[in-house]
């Protein structure tokens, strides 16, 4: 080599090393403002940042993302992407690539991270139960079959949240029993299986504090409620007219019950089957007023500073936003995002909302003040979105 | 140059390139599970992450830290703080730099930021009032001197908190009046001005959701609480035996009011001069209980569960910490850290505390469930630890 050919060699490798240095530094960057949204056609996730509201990446090959969810570390590096198909993936949001990918099962339904951070557990369909894996090399942990009745039959496994103290809670829908896994003392969970707690649990949430585990029920009217706080007392049934009700009106879609809004009083509910929020009184869970709403209500969200409710509908009403205010339990404003809006999300201090409208292939954006549109942005038929505050939240 | 140095130059310059790259890489990390460390005898932070439990790094030259605060961005990269002296330091927690240092006036004693991220306002003695920055650029953009009476003095601010529609409260001590400072529509704010709140309000909380604003009064018991839903209902007052008491025991420190512990159902208080803690009933502020304690308690603070309340003492109580179930209102543990406790954070979701022992020169992490030290870690004089968590926080 001679010192021409040398000196070219160098600069080359320089301009090499530069471009990588320069790609590292593009990626240094904080993770707070983040987040993923899903788009279930395409199988791949949109990484985003609510800053300066961009889109910072793509990542494919996620599997199906039909009723896809998230729960993110608690450095909120990874988001861990639950997949219908049984699909666990972990993306790094920093370097935008999938840094683990397994087929955990076949049919999946949702996932939940635990209090430390260091376990994923997923609830299935099929084979029913639940699987809990490392949250750093996804390698099977524990593995919870949902078995009932003589026969052991196995169970589909729904309204599966993490609750401090190292456990999770879900429901089994076949069985009608909730079950509590105490992961406190050992990789190997002590479990408290409560029964006859309601016909086909179908949906759970845990309140913000991880107190209260509340399931809905497909089978009959009314919900059961847990007091993690207090488990010797048993499931207790609330509301008994919650449901599908008698008539057994046609349901064009089973409200999400993770969409429920709590303030400091109240609990804001979509009514199944009808065009009404309901208004429950958090102390003793007797309804305060029903709210006429444009449709059937899906999702059901409080602002976090608590003084509107945003509410999204139902098939064929699903190309409108209602937001109630709190404080005087009226409707106050109407927006028409435009056809099938799937999902909302608020920023962490609640300044903006963000809102998929999965048949305009976009998302937009709004400021919650002035309901002015403040961004768009182009995406492939999005549906959830999750931003990465979520690691810093029980239940979420 | 032959090819023999020009060898030896290349090699070098690669070794240089590949230390650069390197701590490139290393910077590159998620900031969900960051926090700072007020070391104030030397006027530094230490930079932390509560996964392993480790010092990443130290950021020094900040001037007074006797009471700083901090607060973050919005993408959780930059940790604010509000140093004694005036100084407001804007620090890249990734980088573990200074960005931009300024000294903002003669004597300060806290900062907010807004719901958008995009201002930082700095409640100051002297001159008394509140300026108010770019969150990027630190370029002052607000001036709001704290001027009343006839002679147009200036008073000393306290209490400074950010609310919800890029709105500032803060209360004004010489002056005994509140101030809203509204920047929804301009960088000049609109002002309300509150008088006659009652004498010497010393500092303030506002409530998690961003609705009740609380300052404790100095100059005479009771507190003033303004609801920022209602504005036009003006301040009023609750509680009227909280305070130092006709007989103006000795207080070895006003307990700070954010460290107030708010549950579902009860807010617990530090009493003033006394060694209880106060159990009050949210709705209505009337007092439920009275829990003695070991000492004057300072900060009283609910895990994220609610589940518990953590206690620490002024001097000579200052070694201890008690924690109180807030379902029987009773101690249910004492814990002996060392001399000096002054500060206390959990982690976003509850399963570990940080504790700041200064005297010993060491924070101790404690697993919440268990009380079982997890890890030390030596620090210069520890003071006050705040999470990036508070990124995501109203009014912190």
């Amino acid at each position: 080599m001679n010192i021409k050919t040398m000196k070219q060699f160098m600069a080359r490798l320089f301009m090499v090393a530069a471009v990588v240095m320069l790609s590292a530094c593009t990626m240094m960057r904080a993770t707070g403002d983040m987040g993923v949204v899903i788009e279930r056609a395409t199988g791949s996730v949109s990484i985003i940042e609510t800053t300066n509201r961009s889109i910072l990446g793509r990542v494919e090959n996620l599997g199906d993302l039909s009723h896809a969810t998230v729960v993110y570390s608690r450095d909120q590096r990874y988001a861990y992407v639950f997949g219908r198909d049984g699909g666990l993936t972990k993306i790094d949001i920093l370097n935008r690539s999938i840094a683990k990918r397994i087929i955990q099962s076949g049919n999946s339904i949702g996932g939940a991270i635990s209090q430390d951070g260091r376990l994923i557990a997923v609830s299935n369909y099929k084979p029913g139960g639940v699987r809990v894996f490392d949250a750093a090399s996804l390698e099977l942990i524990a593995d919870i079959p949902a078995t009932y009745g003589k026969d052991n039959q196995l169970s589909k496994v729904v309204g599966l949240v993490d609750v401090p103290g190292q456990q999770f809670v879900f429901s089994l829908y076949d069985a009608g029993e909730i079950w509590v896994a105490d992961f406190s003392e050992s990789k190997q969970p002590k479990l408290k299986k409560f029964k006859k707690i309601g016909r086909q649990p179908y949906d759970a949430l845990i309140t913000s504090e991880g107190r209260y585990y509340i399931a809905g029920l497909f089978g009959e009217d009314g919900l059961a409620l847990l007091d993690m706080w207090n488990l010797e007392n048993g499931v207790k049934r609330i509301m008994n007219d919650y449901g599908r009700g008698k008539e057994k009106l046609p349901v064009y879609k089973m409200p999400h019950l993770e969409g429920w809004a709590m303030t400091g009083d109240y609990a804001f509910i979509p009514a199944v089957g009808r065009h009404e929020v309901l208004v429950i009184n958090r102390k003793d869970w007797q309804e305060v007023k029903r709210i006429p709403v444009h449709g059937q209500p899906v999702f059901v969200m409080a602002s976090p500073d608590h003084h509107k409710v945003w509410v999204n509908f139902a098939f064929p009403d699903n190309d409108t936003l209602q937001i109630i205010d709190t404080a005087t339990l009226k409707i106050e404003k109407q927006l028409k995002p435009g056809k099938a809006v799937l999902h909302m999300e608020f920023t962490p201090k609640g300044e903006e909302v963000w809102v998929s409208v999965r048949d305009e292939n976009r998302v937009r954006v709004y400021n919650t003040r002035t309901y002015e549109e403040v961004a768009q942005l182009e995406m492939k038929k999005p549906s959830g979105i999750f931003l990465t505050q979520r690691a810093h939240r029980i239940g979420l």
